[in-house]
């Protein structure tokens, strides 16, 4: 299926679309927005699934017609084809770091906070994992969830006492992870940064000033 | 901590350490390999906490002593530092690709893996994810994580009827960390590539029978 202009399939609310969302904003690239109501399961469509067989979002399609699922691969895309306002790091070292940190934020912090919605909210009974297949729900995720999120609000706080932005001295996306795993976390997690992460925190306001987190 | 060469602190056994060592014969890369004895906990010592704090193999350390953890940070590093011989994608295209390919393989079958061992061997019993901070271990996990095994070789075996390798024509790191999480699935899960996947028994049988699968 081709197409004049790039799409990316997104949901407003998805916090992966919106790790999208503000890498676009931060280099200043345009695409088509095409939402995905996931409300009404239009992910689960067969049009979606075509697209992308894991049933998420967001997705990314070319003009001929190449689905690229998966926000770092998405992120490679974009930097590869406009390296001009890095947010991947630049030279061996720096895109090395970046990619680690980016991923640390990730597994520790967003993946720890989806686990536990996912294991939570009821209409989610059968589908704790996101994908094709149906899992039910583990209560005790739930709990070993709150843990995780708790242990890596400490570890980042102490992180940002040594150095302004997640992988170094620069904005990059492993900031874009972090200030969407926070905003996530408080709004469906119940877990705002606690009061004694005053670095986080610090780092937290002048990151969330930035123009491109409204995206 | 400087040092002549670059040094990759790995164990034999670890599934993550292998992912590096067969891209570095893959790209026929030379770095000094310094083991770490799982067995003894050294992941855990201060000296080795100090270049990982996640306490977990493999670490790269370069010559100027910055440390690099993470699997596809390390072999990010290795990729942009050593183009020939390219095992992460060509073109912006190519290499979302392939990012999103082996992202794919190591959600959906590695990680799998790992978490259903990691909550299920006995001497994990507060260790259920790997890092700097203890968690127990959730009995349930084991049987999800057997489910997911299992749709992973029913999926991946639909996708290798359709391509030669995992991201498409060419082989790529997507290929390593599948034929990794076979190998890791079947020592430490009971789970072989079951009979009724033909295409990816031809594919591990292919993909095994490569020089670089010995580091």
């Amino acid at each position: 299926m081709s197409s004049d202009t790039i799409r990316l399939y997104h949901a407003t609310a998805s916090p992966n679309s919106r790790r999208v969302r503000i890498f676009l904003a931060e280099k200043a690239l345009n695409v088509a927005f095409v939402p995905v109501d996931l409300g009404q399961q239009e992910q689960h469509s067969e049009a979606y699934r075509a697209i992308n067989p894991r049933r998420v979002v967001p997705t990314l399609v070319l003009t001929d017609g190449t689905a690229i699922g998966e926000v770092p691969a998405i992120w490679r895309y974009f930097e590869e084809a406009h390296p001009a306002r890095p947010l991947l790091g630049v030279g061996p070292v720096g895109k090395a770091l970046v990619v680690m940190w980016e991923r640390r934020v990730e597994l520790e912090g967003f993946a720890a906070v989806m686990e536990g919605v996912r294991n939570a909210v009821p209409r989610l009974k059968d589908r704790a994992i996101a994908g094709s297949h149906g899992y039910e729900q583990i209560p005790g995720l739930i709990d070993r969830s709150k843990q995780r999120v708790a242990n890596f609000y400490g570890d980042f706080d102490a992180r940002l006492t040594e150095v302004p932005f997640v992988a170094g001295d620069e904005f990059s996306a492993a900031d874009i992870t972090m200030l969407v795993t926070v905003d996530f976390a408080a709004r469906a997690f119940e877990m705002a940064i606690p009061p004694a992460c005053g670095a986080l925190q610090r780092w937290y306001d002048k990151v969330a000033a930035r123009p491109s987190t409204t995206a």
